[in-house]
């Protein structure tokens, strides 16, 4: 027969003592024996009482509650970053709500207003894409927000972003390192931020070594292997002359990885590929394994976290307003230039 | 300047009422005037009041949220799920609490009672393989439990679990169907319950049809692309006699489609395949599109969650003990049977 949760009565009627008493004694207060805080802290282990967290909330005015609003469908970008936010939020003892994904801001609204109501100590928002999005309404009052992978128009809210410029730079950089001179970049749609900004850094990276991105040899199209493998037909119009290419993400340096093969070239010999994502399951799975940008969004999610913490202690003032999360550069065998590390 | 939260202080100064009537009116209690009803209504939704959901968990002894204890690390099997519980909830008005994933006991039951202490009206218990696990330990208390894409050993816990064994009944019927008459099975470890449900249905189509599966075209190793390479090679010792694979996972069959095109052998012309997840990522990228069994998780998700809502509303005699979720064939093109639908 299973019973019902133990209360504080329980506790106390073992003990032999008031509610008080037990209220007291377990919440480190008042005076009393050595004998008698032994005595309620035997009791309460042995009938393996759990205090309300209900009723502590509400006396302290704070849940140890965390909500997660998303736009991405619990999808590629999102799970990380879940997971590294609860690597910050575990050890502070806070659990996260989670929301139903959703792009419709009635919806969020009402999603917002239910996690206000449970007296979240505050909201991390997330989205699938690092485009500014409009902020989220809290009614006008007061509560910590951080933005993850995401960030807020108009706004002058706490956001932690990849530092995608950063990571395109990292891309040109070890291509050149590697003694690599003519170099392409096949990527996504440019009305993503991320592609524009990627590219930006891998420009960067050419300039500083003195070259520049040959506009025949910058590519732009769907996220897609697909696209990655029409994208080799594409530059090899113009002839075989690359010996490189930084593609936008793992898919799509996927399909160009195929195509380079069908068609002879041998990667990384005639031709070195770096893709974006270090989406293992892509990644690791390309012949040859793809050396790519990994937009860590795993420590993003937790540097996220983190900064929502020291908000909610009071610390907002130390908290800068924009984060950019740096990428790490992930060799595999896809540039050759793995027997240098 | 930002505001505090609204309280019901707030809202009774506001429309000139006592905070009992505030709550009396908001709760449809207590006999008003219809002008005080509609004053207290009107306060409330101008200073966009939110009823404090710990103070209303208290009182009716229901928190309006359920925990999501889960052993696989956010992965791919718990994306789904999640979207399915939270379809289910999200229409009850319910939160989902999610926890770090842990394949520590301790941090399990750590969680565990952390969930108790915020008075959870119920768990759903998910992990990242159908096989059998320790039961939750709930302290001896009594508390709605349901095991999704998860069983429990010894115990008599609701577990909904997607039929395995359907799915490979459904993978040998198609391929039946379609003609194909020798029939191979490449699939993951045996040690995987998932692994032999499959090959059971699978054999049963065969049986069926009065076949039977050659021990030459039953292959298990490792969940991965690169084994579905290497099985090609063994299948091919024996001759190409075989005019179908049925593979146990999505990127198996990847590697299967590859190792294929690469010795010369045309998806489906020559070999049909099969794949099992529908994992789109994996299933729509191979060349040809992957026809596959989809084990449908998000329903899973959905109905385990549904069936959670039942036991918290007192309805548990109502819920089957274990249930099988159905799979689904999605026909893509290698099995060439398209044109059929």
């Amino acid at each position: 027969m299973l019973k019902a949760a133990v209360t504080i009565h329980d506790v106390a009627k073992a003990a032999g003592v008031s509610i008080g008493t037990v209220s007291k004694v377990l919440n480190n207060q008042g005076r009393f024996t050595e004998e008698t805080r032994i005595r309620v802290r035997q009791s309460a282990e042995s009938l393996r009482f759990q205090p309300n967290a209900l009723a502590q909330s509400l006396h302290q005015k704070r849940s140890y509650t965390v909500g997660l609003v998303s736009r991405d469908s619990f999808g590629r970008f999102s799970l990380p970053l879940l997971e590294g936010i609860e690597n910050a939020l575990d050890p502070a003892r806070m659990a996260v709500f989670v929301c139903k994904p959703t792009d419709d801001p009635v919806h969020e609204r009402r999603h917002i207003e239910s996690l206000m109501a449970k007296r979240v100590d505050g909201l991390i928002v997330t989205s699938r894409r690092t485009d500014k999005r409009p902020p989220v309404d809290l009614a006008g009052t007061s509560m910590p927000v951080v933005y993850a992978y995401a960030q807020p128009e108009g706004s002058e809210a706490v956001c932690v972003l990849p530092d995608d410029r950063g990571g395109g730079q990292l891309a040109g950089q070890h291509l050149l390192c590697l003694g690599r001179t003519a170099l392409a970049h096949v990527t996504g749609p440019e009305h993503f931020t991320a592609v524009r900004e990627r590219r930006q850094g891998f420009e960067e990276a050419l300039r500083e070594a003195g070259r520049s991105l040959d506009p025949d040899w910058y590519l732009s199209g769907p996220w897609s292997e697909a696209w990655g493998h029409e994208a080799v037909g594409r530059l090899l119009e113009h002839g075989p002359r690359f010996d490189a290419i930084f593609c936008g993400s793992d898919q799509i340096a996927r399909g160009v990885a195929d195509a380079l093969r069908e068609r002879g070239l041998r990667v990384p010999e005639d031709v070195a590929l770096v893709g974006y994502d270090n989406w293992d399951i892509i990644a690791a799975a390309t012949r040859p394994p793809l050396t790519t940008i990994d937009p860590c969004l795993e420590t993003l999610g937790q540097q996220a976290a983190s900064c929502l913490l020291a908000m909610i202690a009071g610390a907002e003032a130390t908290v800068p307003r924009v984060i950019r999360h740096p990428c790490r550069l992930v060799v595999r065998q896809s540039c050759g230039g793995e027997a240098l590390l």
